[in-house]
């Protein structure tokens, strides 16, 4: 029988030691998942699928079942104004893949076509070009695996009573891809910038004209006229044939179906970044362009609505990013935040690319509370949910990155509470 | 009008240098494809899409074009024994969408349930154990992202005749994603193994029963039996519930639906290690666990069946990755290897994950082949065809690395050549 070593608990209510592995038939799982071989040797069983032929290698390949994201059509005046979010709780790893990834549209979905499609940058530069789908084809690209977050993501959780929904439905409005695009500075040299340009006001050709301003030192750092995502032309909802992408910042700004940047000295101020997405105080201050999201992290298994079928040994896992770069490290606490411990990374680093933690837990059948908090490579370490809405006026939600808290009951359902 | 600088050559008919831009208006590129935004703003057209708002957010969202993989049916006795190839020449980044990951099947795709669907270790161990899914997804996960390649890509490069494919066609079964899974080491760790296993012999739940025999101490390394796919659960063609991964190897030893792992003292010299998956070279030797693929690139664009539309700056792209570990540089010539140049690196480096390469080309509407040559960071550095053919005996097509060659002619047509 397999040994079943004393465990090493690292933190409070039944937090395990990284290197804690499951602990065998004897151990802390349920004796009906890993069982002796009887005889030395797998069950003889001839399960159906091992007596015929299965179906051939196909053009186009399905999912093993149809994840389905939460759609949030929000907008009194029509489902063209809303939003779908990833299910976090069904995934692993830190890729979402494209059929799964966020959606956040003001008049929908544009059906472009590229040949009509066409960039133009234009303002202060020296010469304003515009550039066809197929010249941009013929660009230097490059290829970078980063998140893209929207300014409202997690907003329930700013509300008075806790939403009892799902990891996905919470906190969903996040999402990860390799993106491979111009560097804006390519395209920006190309037509001269004048001294004067020292911000960027990008638009989109959906029929919303969703326009932001952005300041050109941000842009000029890292930003990606991006044309693929996760190997394959960008999707239609995702802004085919071309969209922006400013990493690290709220998704509002990577303006997708870009159709033009115009160069100026000052922001537009649109409507985008004056009655919405801009951060209101109590003390009536006004925060416009606070456009980095912060560092944030959320626990996805286990995770709201979701039920533990046993006492046991789980892996607690979930994801950490942040607007200022890198993860630097993830705790987890099981006793709702008056213990830590340092969770795994178990997935590859990158700048501004999510990290996915992992630590193990005994869960005691009695309740606990878990949490997360994830520190950034500059520092910064994800607040409380009282400490990040500290002073923020009441009713309004963006960049909201408190810590999110998973209660387990004694049944071993787990629910979203405010710690 | 955009300064058009004076090109910079850095190898023969054409190649320019990695910073070289696409050159304006006035430059290189089609003076269609780049036009004066007249009076310095856009176009006042109104498109449709600007007119009328588009579709709300889905569930499940859908591509800009439904990308197909091509089918390779070959077996007389049916189609579930064969395989389809991700379109390579579509695609750009380094990753594989899960929908256009290359499959190779012997018996077709099983319909697993994964609550009847079980993986045994037995064997050279001290305890035989039997792994539910559920308990599985219990063990610590790792996210690694690796390319997998089968065996046989490439084959029809080895033939008599240069066939006219497109690249995805010719070399398309190599994908990549970004794997979650459990080390192997950590299950084998569990079942504690015996002084006596040196080799492992894993079988697949599906008609087929395919087995293969790999050394303990290349499983050890870093092998997973992974469980998630860019993010998503495995998908049925990949292997759900679970698979083998063996990073840098033969795709076929990446058992899918693996059912169980024999700890044995000697190889099982099965089926698909003797008769199939061994290299024969004229002299009469056979070598059987060549398991490392070697260090490759292909062209994926310009490529075959593309048509140039005219004379210009094109980026020349492709991928290169090595079972031998990481990349560390791509060399192109566009005059059938006469002269190289260095290709710029655009994507994130990692051991086992391809890199995506490109340099800017400027063709001049004569005739040329391009090539492409990767080193890698052991030092191993592609063959030409005809070294990559020397001594094997005719008809036998495993790990074929031969550089690709595409020739354009005066049209702009391109074809697969050799040289």
């Amino acid at each position: 029988m397999v040994s079943n070593p004393p465990n090493e608990f690292v933190a409070g209510n039944g937090l395990l030691s990284r290197r804690r592995l499951l602990g065998g038939v004897a151990g802390v799982a349920g004796a009906a998942m890993i069982t002796p071989a009887f005889g030395n040797e797998p069950k003889q069983a001839m399960e159906l699928w091992r007596q015929q032929s299965g179906l051939p290698a196909s053009a186009y390949g399905d999912p093993a079942r149809r994840l389905q994201r939460e759609q949030l059509n929000l907008h009194p005046f029509g489902a063209a104004a809303g939003s779908s979010s990833t299910p976090l709780q069904h995934l692993n790893g830190t890729l979402t893949p494209n059929s799964l990834h966020f959606e956040r549209h003001h008049s929908g979905i544009p059906d472009i076509d590229p040949a009509q499609h066409s960039l133009t940058v234009f303002g202060d530069v020296e010469r304003a070009l515009t550039f066809s789908y197929e010249s941009l084809l013929r660009y230097p690209l490059v290829s970078r695996t980063w998140f893209l977050e929207c300014s409202g993501n997690s907003f329930r959780n700013t509300l008075g009573q806790p939403a009892d929904m799902t990891a996905g439905e919470l906190n969903g409005l996040i999402s990860c891809a390799e993106w491979t695009g111009i560097p804006l500075g390519v395209l920006l040299e190309e037509c001269g910038l004048k001294p004067s340009a020292t911000w960027l006001v990008a638009e989109g050709a959906d029929a919303a004209g969703m326009n932001r301003s952005v300041p050109l030192s941000l842009a000029m750092d890292n930003a990606l006229v991006a044309l693929y995502q996760n190997g394959e032309p960008l999707r239609p909802a995702q802004g085919y044939p071309v969209r922006l992408l400013v990493p690290g910042c709220e998704g509002n700004i990577s303006i997708k179906w870009l159709r033009s940047i115009k160069l100026t000295d000052e922001p537009a101020h649109t409507r985008e970044e004056t009655s919405k997405y801009t951060d209101l105080y109590r003390n009536g201050h006004a925060e416009q362009f606070s456009l980095r999201m912060e560092v944030k992290s959320v626990i996805t298994s286990p995770s709201g609505k979701m039920t533990l079928p046993e006492n046991g040994v789980y892996q607690v896992s979930g994801l950490a990013w942040s607007g200022g770069g890198g993860i630097r490290r993830v705790e987890v606490s099981a006793d709702g935040g008056n213990s830590w411990a340092e969770a795994d990374i178990q997935s590859e680093p990158g700048e501004f690319r999510p990290v996915r933690f992992r630590i193990p837990w005994q869960w005691s059948g009695q309740p606990a509370v878990l949490m997360s908090r994830a520190t950034d490579t500059q520092g910064q370490v994800q607040p409380t949910r009282a400490r990040a809405l500290q002073g923020v006026a009441p009713g309004f939600s963006y960049h909201y990155n408190g810590m999110q808290s998973w209660q387990v009951d004694e049944q071993g359902r787990v629910r979203n509470v405010y710690v």
